[in-house]
């Protein structure tokens, strides 16, 4: 297993501590897992405490052995009741909490031990330290995307006629899981849980669900109404298939198209689309224009092309990103979309997604899990991008 | 795919408003996806609004045809901004929404759509009505277990020495998926995350991890520290599968044990110990004593039996429950636990886990999903009970 080095630890805290200043915190708690396992490498219960002018400090409910062998913090304590912070806060003026995703009543709770300090949003401080990915965390994401190689090289050989999505959508998550693969994506939602098995073929490409995404699928109940369903893959059907891995809490986020017998023509070239607009959105990238800038020019090559009512979906199910960064979320900062003025830099990883959906008949498209280096982008999930027919 | 029939939804409803009633609420928002399934039969992208005085409205913000058609609700209409709530709230003083789930953040922003109402935590409410099961939600559990038989049967032929934990909790998933398993797990928390594969082989029974249960494993990566991992099942090792299925958003809990050649004796006493504990608690259960009682009776069991120090987990790590309710949530009310004063009635479903776990050494147990019906109580997760050595 690989545990999160301290100079790692440490980078990250040194990242996030100006941003406290800036925002005049005397300290942040980061109750939300997956944050804190970003500043301190591990997930057991608890919280972590970052004082603006001090050590960090992760409480421990449950595991503290455990914590402590995956923790390189230095103050790794046993917590028995919420009480015992008081000491840490005392003349604490401004607070900040994970306002977005701690329950209210939590909130409320736990306020009772802030005294009288005033609470402040911290993820945004958290989301915009994760923003940008250190080169230990591109080589986790390189396992990610070398599990997915070889997940994505067995569906030649899987992928049969009258085959049920979820039947293969089931076979891949059991190769990817030896491999390293958690099982669960991750995403800041109340509601939305995100999954691995998005296999979608012909018509259930072109269904919509809850997420804010251009295809839902059909899913196996309304309890549970998005990706891979009990329906047979047919000849001549188009089959996407975006299957995520989370590699140590990082995920990889790819997609690549199938047929059995014969990719239809409007697919295959709405596929080509996809990955000129991929490939030039990209290029473009790198000359330092905003994300803005780059969702809106891939709206424009889409209609160029004559596609424009498909691209990133149809009618009022369209959606308003192209791309989303990813890493210890599925989707985080940064995103190709609307009113997102920064520009792609250095150390910014971004699954990249120019799909279209015809309505009643499927969905094609490509997805690339990209990081941005010197000068240029390099493809993490380095997989065959041809249509494969089997 | 099964719906919800309008009269099921009608009955939940009707059991729900006495409660809003005496809370003193004018209505009630659902906004957690796992109540406003339960209460509206669709999970697609929206809330609930249970006026005390007059038929519900589910307020849809993204595929409302969907949403319709999975949905037999009279009221399913659009929403484009949460301020069109407005008029259905107007004079309300007492409002219900679900404080301990909702972020906290998102709550103020909802109350500002809702004047000057107090705002009271109406999850209790939803929780105590699903407490107790109606006859067409025990159908839907028993199709759930019908799934987890079949995957349970498959085990003697898949397991084998040397073989991965982690392998085979990934091919049983494969198995049940196309049976109608969701592969996802649902409770109501920030932090924990519950999953499917739940295979633990020898030392790694013993681990414990972030969740309140008496054994976690060692999982993949202090990113996801739980369930089944890298490890090698061996000869003469005890290996306990907890394999949770989610049929329609209903869960069937339920743990066996097996061996490769061998049970070491320690451990299938043990077993037996717990299997006679988990049949005299549901006896005794039927007489009417309280759900804490019975916690308390258990635990005497075991003393008796000389296990007491391994009973729920040892040392530090002992858990103070023997048993949750299961439904739409894979653990909720009945609890059988300290402090949980009153009985079990007809209707409730039970997850009953007699488990002990030896320090270094492995873990044992039993778990199986029970209704309490008229005089007694049934085994829905009805599979082979035997120690099954391979």
């Amino acid at each position: 297993m690989l545990l999160t080095p301290k100079d790692e630890l440490d980078t990250r805290i040194g990242h996030l501590k100006p941003l406290m200043e800036k925002a005049g915190l005397d300290g942040a708690f980061f109750h939300y897992k997956i944050d804190y396992y970003y500043f301190s490498g591990t997930t057991q219960d608890g919280f972590l405490f970052v004082p603006t002018g001090g050590a960090p400090v992760l409480f421990i409910r449950r595991e503290l052995g455990r914590a402590k062998r995956e923790s390189r913090l230095e103050h790794v304590v046993p917590l028995k009741s919420s009480e015992e912070i008081r000491p840490y806060v005392r003349g604490m003026k401004r607070i900040g909490l994970q306002l977005d995703v701690m329950p209210y009543n939590m909130v409320l709770a736990f306020k009772e031990h802030l005294g009288e300090a005033e609470l402040v949003n911290a993820s945004s401080l958290a989301k915009t330290v994760r923003k940008k990915k250190s080169p230990f965390e591109i080589r986790v994401m390189e396992k990610a995307a070398a599990i997915a190689r070889e997940v994505y090289g067995k569906i030649p050989e899987l992928l049969k006629e009258g085959m049920r999505e979820i039947e293969l959508g089931g076979i891949l998550e059991a190769i990817a899981k030896p491999l390293g693969h958690e099982g669960l994506l991750r995403m800041r939602s109340l509601n939305y849980e995100p999954y691995t098995w998005h296999v979608l073929s012909g018509r259930t490409g072109s269904i919509v669900s809850q997420a804010d995404s251009p295809m839902g699928g059909l899913g196996l109940s309304p309890a549970f109404p998005v990706g891979a369903s009990m329906k047979k893959m047919r000849r001549g059907e188009p089959i996407l298939i975006d299957f995520g891995v989370n590699y140590h809490g990082y995920h990889m986020d790819l997609t690549r198209m199938y047929a059995i017998g014969r990719m239809p023509e409007e697919f295959a070239r709405a596929y080509e689309t996809c990955r000129e607009i991929h490939y030039r959105v990209l290029d473009r990238a790198t000359s330092g224009v905003t994300a803005s800038e780059l969702f809106r020019y891939s709206n424009e090559l889409a209609n160029e092309a004559g596609f424009g009512a498909y691209y990133l979906g149809y009618g009022h199910h369209k959606v308003s990103f192209l791309g989303h960064g990813i890493g210890v979320e599925l989707s985080e900062l940064p995103f190709l979309a609307p009113r997102h003025d920064y520009p792609m830099e250095e150390g910014m990883t971004l699954a990249i997604e120019p799909k279209m959906v015809f309505p009643r008949k499927g969905a094609t498209g490509i997805e690339n899990t990209v990081v941005f280096e010197k000068g240029g982008y390099r493809v993490l999930s380095d997989v065959d991008e041809s249509i494969i027919v089997v």
